[in-house]
């Protein structure tokens, strides 16, 4: 694998920009036809060759400390005023209604109404995001703006939902490897209606599946398209084999906006891709962020709970909840820009290219400086090296492949770009030098 | 436990300063009925429900590499001019007299009674503490102003002590808690005449006794007033079982001055008495200090002594030696504040609150998050978290709580106070998620 | 050993200057009779008693990964112009002929003799030093504006070199001490007429010798006068025994410019000889440099070379490469001066000093203070004792050592001086109170 260049990134741009679109209008919720549709988008994304699994758990799978829900669809929701005409409908937002609203129709004065209406009073024109996933109930959300101008009167709640025994949609690309140790990359499927969150992880992941099916490839990839919280814990519950090979693993989220490139590390806090992650973003010589674990956020919290400890970070630009539009209808294609899409493309795989070519050699002749001249190594008249010289990455491998220094290692403390040292690692195994 | 109150704080340095004030003026010294008197204030000032025990080792017995001294006491003692005239009189102030001063009867011209005299030529108007418990010999300390004005002639000498075989008193209470590990609180009863330094440290320890006496208690707490130096080698070559037992422990001298509160840390430096009063310290929101561990001070030097090696910090206010009222005559009532006592009291609480709060919980649900809805733990409609919020305590303990980390290591990786983490691990356990 | 007075310093750092001026002009090379030469500059320097050893290695001895090379010889070289006129001859600067030329007689027009030829276009004036032991080959260097003035024509190389078996020379100066460690030091013999690199190198390691002939040692001192790289491999590979009593290591080279003195810390980066030199320097209380250790360099390279990672740093002053002069003709006589020469001694015996004098004691009363007023050791009368107090050495020895702790680990914790803390530990030790 080698650095992409700025053309390629631009046109990843581009086309990630394009199926971000596509994918972000739908209606999606943890379980039902939202789902199963967006994962029909992403089959078609995809070249044929690749193959993508679609699981179904039946409701009431229990799965680690939880049971699989009632799946739930959407046929028609809407909030009629007091003079008869909708003023609310899921056909134009789907962030209209609240996610999981139970089947409800009624008539009910404005007082009564209020408690199921949800507004931004500081951002009075947007529309917020809200789930009840696991309490019974029903609620539309509005704009401020709008919620205060209601006028008195009855008002017809027509929510034409289901929420029945079904099952819940999660899907998996593996893509094998030459070794068993495995690459984890997961982005959440469940939200509806927001560009940024989770159209843009949705496609990221797409492509990147297409991009490592093209390669040559030690780790094997297995990208999971899976419902926030519940489908993360159902896929760790079905795949207790598979979690003992993650070596590496990165959550996507949030992929697309004009924030800075952000790496959040795994509760581990030093496990490889941790490393790799923030050796790419450096690389980058760009302004980027790397933050902490914390048991707050998306799925890193259950593939980082006590009991897996996974080396799984997350990967995204701007923080959730630190930027205005987060979880709101302001999250649309004004948010995400083909840039964003491009650079995020090419740090993830440089974080991947970094796992890939991350090992750890033996120099097999660590008495002494080998006579690299011989070997074609080393510039015959004598003078000063520089810094940069292709030289001294030879003589720190040489010098710190004793079996304990990774690749990753001898980078950081030689403070010489990754693929300086790899480089030098492979020009020195091709001539016996590292076993 | 929990907080202390501001109005408790406030009536609790009343208290303190007027017991302080009646302490300070006595005759004290490392043996003698001094350190007898002032522990039978002790005895008043506590409930007489609080046991309160008085040890007596008699001169001569071996304790560690020393041996008790000979008991010291003194009827009176005096310096009288040429004109006969008293200049100096233990009566006036216990500072006058060289603390273990032997019984001396003579006259002398002033050039052979200087070498006996003690001042200080940068603070004119005070009295030096000057002691010589080691080699007999016997002196008088003065302001610089009236040593300079003193006349040629001949002194009278006139020093009414006894130095004979007796005994080194001291006490301690021991409040059982429900577990053997052991609080020990010490301070030292040696020091004459002066109010921060330690009649502040007595009026202290007698008050945390009687607060932690009406509490439940995890640990067991050891309260000793004990003379400096060869009270706590005394009491360690006398408990050697005890000291087994000691899981945290601090020395409390000079609590009352206007300082800023200052910790100093064991010499293991990562002891959980380290932690917990850092915290304590830390969540103040005040100025404070908090400073290594050096074999100089009070009897954190034996406590921490490298054979026994225990976790005694040192608590108070400015540092000994560093404000120029130490071991003089101006350290009195003026010096002390009762403002600054029950600031003392009340970080002292806070300290021993969370070393008793302090464990490790596993959680028995460590494979994803458990499903805090279902247990009431969660709010229903899912928005974002702030970072205060009840939740994240909830979460960073389930993430943490994999039997390595305790409460202290879990505030300190997800810097949240103390209490929402103990609070959380509280309301964990008692849906059974903690064990 | 005792700190060495100004004055000491100052008549050594002029014997250093002369005794650099005499070694400076040889033409060396990493074989060859200018080693020889240069040898006997020292053994002249040298007191009779002190045992110089010199060692031949024939050529093609195989010495690690290397095998020792031919030995190379000058007896006349010498670049005729095209009117027949030595333009360069290295009578007049051994850096004229580049290091290692084949034996050349022939007549060339420029255009053909211009590959041959070596200069540095940045600084005109300046001859820079170039070298081809590994490649057979010939040339000539020059002053970048002597190349430039070149006339078109023929030209007549002269090269009378011999490059045939022969053996590489190398010398040690084994000081054995009381105990079976010892002390590596080292420096190159093989640059050319160059002052700071590496005249001063090889006057320092002679000096040293003769003050450490003339102490009483704990440690033996090994003292290596080597050719760069093939020297140092072939001592290696021929002392492998040696290798394994190395406890200590000092490469020594450019001791005499005008730059801070600068410790890099051998591979290990915390091995004694690392933290005795950066005390040593730390306690000049002057500007310095200690810079991380890198595999590029002078013979660290080889010392810290991964399979045998022995505790050698590196003592200078400005690093090689990082001022204009390094590897020229302008490093000459003007480069180095008496002072920089005398403060480098000293830098270095006091990094010696303290390795001496680093030992882990135990103390024999770790149980609560012992009572040092008895064995002396501590003032009678009572007062407070100030940061630099003789005994405050003592209480921190007493405190820290308990078998884990050397004088090393308790000078940089207590923050004093390393004397004060050796000093301390020999009166303890003197009354029994260590072992």
């Amino acid at each position: 694998m080698s650095r992409i260049p700025d053309e390629t990134t631009s046109a990843l741009g581009a086309h990630l920009y394009e199926l971000v679109a596509e994918l972000t209008p739908a209606m999606r919720s943890i379980t039902g036809n939202g789902v199963r549709r967006t994962l029909a988008t992403v089959r078609r994304a995809l070249d044929p060759a690749v193959p993508l699994t679609v699981r179904e758990i039946p409701t009431d799978t229990p799965v680690l400390d939880w049971t699989v829900p009632k799946e739930w669809n959407v046929r028609e929701a809407w909030l009629a005023g007091p003079d008869g005409q909708r003023i609310l409908d899921v056909a134009d937002h789907p962030l209209h209604l609240v996610n999981y609203s139970a089947p409800t129709y009624t008539r009910l004065a404005l007082p009564d109404l209020a408690p199921h209406l949800h507004s931004l009073p500081d951002r009075p024109d947007w529309v917020p995001y809200r789930t009840s996933y696991y309490r019974e109930t029903w609620g539309f959300c509005l704009p401020d703006r709008q919620r205060r101008a209601l006028a008195e009167g009855e008002y017809q709640v027509h929510i034409d939902t289901t929420l029945t025994d079904g099952s819940l949609t999660f899907a998996e690309i593996l893509l094998p490897g030459s070794g068993p140790l495995e690459f984890l990359l997961t982005t959440h499927v469940c939200h509806p209606g927001m560009a940024n969150d989770n159209a843009s992880g949705i496609a990221m992941a797409t492509l990147l599946a297409g991009a490592l099916a093209d390669r040559p490839r030690r780790l094997t990839y297995r990208i999971l398209f899976i419902p926030g919280t519940i489908g993360a814990i159902t896929w760790l519950a079905h795949n207790r084999h598979a979690v003992e090979q993650v070596e590496h693993g990165l959550v996507l989220t949030g992929l697309g906006d004009r924030g800075q490139p952000t790496y959040k590390r795994s509760r581990r806090g030093d496990a490889v891709i941790d490393r790799a992650a923030t050796r790419a973003l450096k690389e980058t010589d760009r302004p980027h962020h790397v933050v902490d674990f914390s048991p707050y956020g998306y799925d890193e919290r259950q593939f980082c709970s006590p009991g897996f400890n996974l080396p799984v970070g997350r990967f995204g630009r701007s923080q959730h909840g630190e930027y205005p539009e987060y979880h709101t209808s302001a999250d649309n294609m004004d948010l995400v820009t083909p840039e964003s899409l491009g650079d995020s493309f090419a740090i993830i795989m440089r974080t991947i290219e970094i796992c890939e070519r991350d090992r750890t050699w033996t120099n097999t002749s660590p008495f002494g400086e080998p006579q690299l001249g011989r070997r074609g190594l080393y510039r015959s008249i004598g003078a000063t090296l520089g810094r940069d010289a292709v030289e001294m990455g030879l003589l720190w491998v040489l010098n710190l492949a004793d079996g304990t220094n990774s690749m990753l290692d001898i980078a950081e403390r030689a403070d010489l770009p990754f693929d300086t040292v790899a480089d030098a690692a492979d020009a020195l195994a091709a001539v016996g030098l590292l076993t």
